[in-house]
């Protein structure tokens, strides 16, 4: 195998690569000037050694506690609890949650073996102990596990006073078809029917 | 800018990435065993230095000349004229030319300032001297500058004695479908057929 064959094998372990997206890609590293090659190869391992889980709500960050819970222009009374320090980024980029968060890093799932103490749960309730969280909302994914693990959060919290749990809301995308809507979301979405 | 937004920012330079691909991209590699990033960014650098391009035929190899041009077994009165590296290991892994390769690295294209001295016609014409060869097969891409470095590349061999010019077939692609097929292509296919 030469190192090209090494790099396209590597690069086609990456989410939605396969192995043409690969080659294509290692080619043009290849083609492209040596800067781009050295800065990409640095970024990886500088990303590897420097970005960890913040010690508070476990998302990625530099510096430790991140950014995100040190910033006091932020609600610290709502914590938006995630399933991948991932999520916090897409929520981020869309700048719709004025909250703090807390990354799970999993979800329940008995059949996996990946119960509540092995994931960040034991956490968020030390954190809801602190005192200052009034409304955790619970943004895990809207799969079977994501709702057991909600599930599970709301009945641990439900005893805690003046804490009040919520969901995101299930529907229809913004911009949708109801034509290329599963048949569950559609259901979810006439439950959930507002007001006009 | 940290090293996360960084790599991001450079993973969404590569062909057919976009940001959400690149951030995806980025959080697998944070994600994954450290083996794996460290592999990741050692063949980057490695591929770098180590793939240079044939000096005979002017694809990417390790070993100069490369293993196509020092196979025995292959044609090698037979050679197959390309605009890149990576159209080599496009045909080598359809497993489809018996003969050796010659990489011209571009294509004539007066708007951008590249002639026919710019991309390798002389070293092309230099191995047709050696007097090996006696099909050059063209197979640059049918799009107008492709068609152009074709018809100059014909032209210079026409008066080699011995030798002769063909250029890969145009028509409809295998498995393809008529209503999905531009005009151009119809009509080159209508104009190439062949009996049944």
């Amino acid at each position: 195998m030469t190192s090209l064959d090494q790099l396209v094998r590597l690069l086609a372990k990456l989410p939605g690569i396969g192995r043409k997206s690969a080659t294509r890609m290692a080619y043009h590293i290849l083609n492209s000037d040596s800067d781009y090659a050295d800065s990409l190869a640095h970024y990886i391992t500088e990303m590897r050694e420097r970005i960890k889980p913040c010690s508070v709500c476990g998302s990625y960050t530099e510096v430790d506690p991140c950014d995100i819970c040190t910033d006091q222009r932020r609600d610290h009374s709502m914590v938006c609890v995630v399933e991948t320090a991932q999520d916090v980024a897409v929520l981020e980029s869309a700048r719709v949650f004025p909250g703090i968060y807390h990354v799970l890093g999993g979800v329940i799932s008995p059949i996996d073996g990946v119960g509540p103490d092995d994931i960040r749960i034991p956490r968020l309730l030390e954190r809801i102990g602190e005192g200052q969280i009034r409304e955790v909302v619970l943004a895990t994914n809207p799969t079977v596990e994501g709702d057991t693990t909600a599930l599970y959060i709301a009945r641990q919290i439900e005893g805690i006073e003046g804490v009040t749990t919520t969901r995101l809301a299930l529907g229809l995308p913004v911009g949708g078809d109801l034509e290329y809507v599963d048949r569950m979301t559609l259901e979810r979405s006439l439950r959930g029917r507002t007001q006009v």
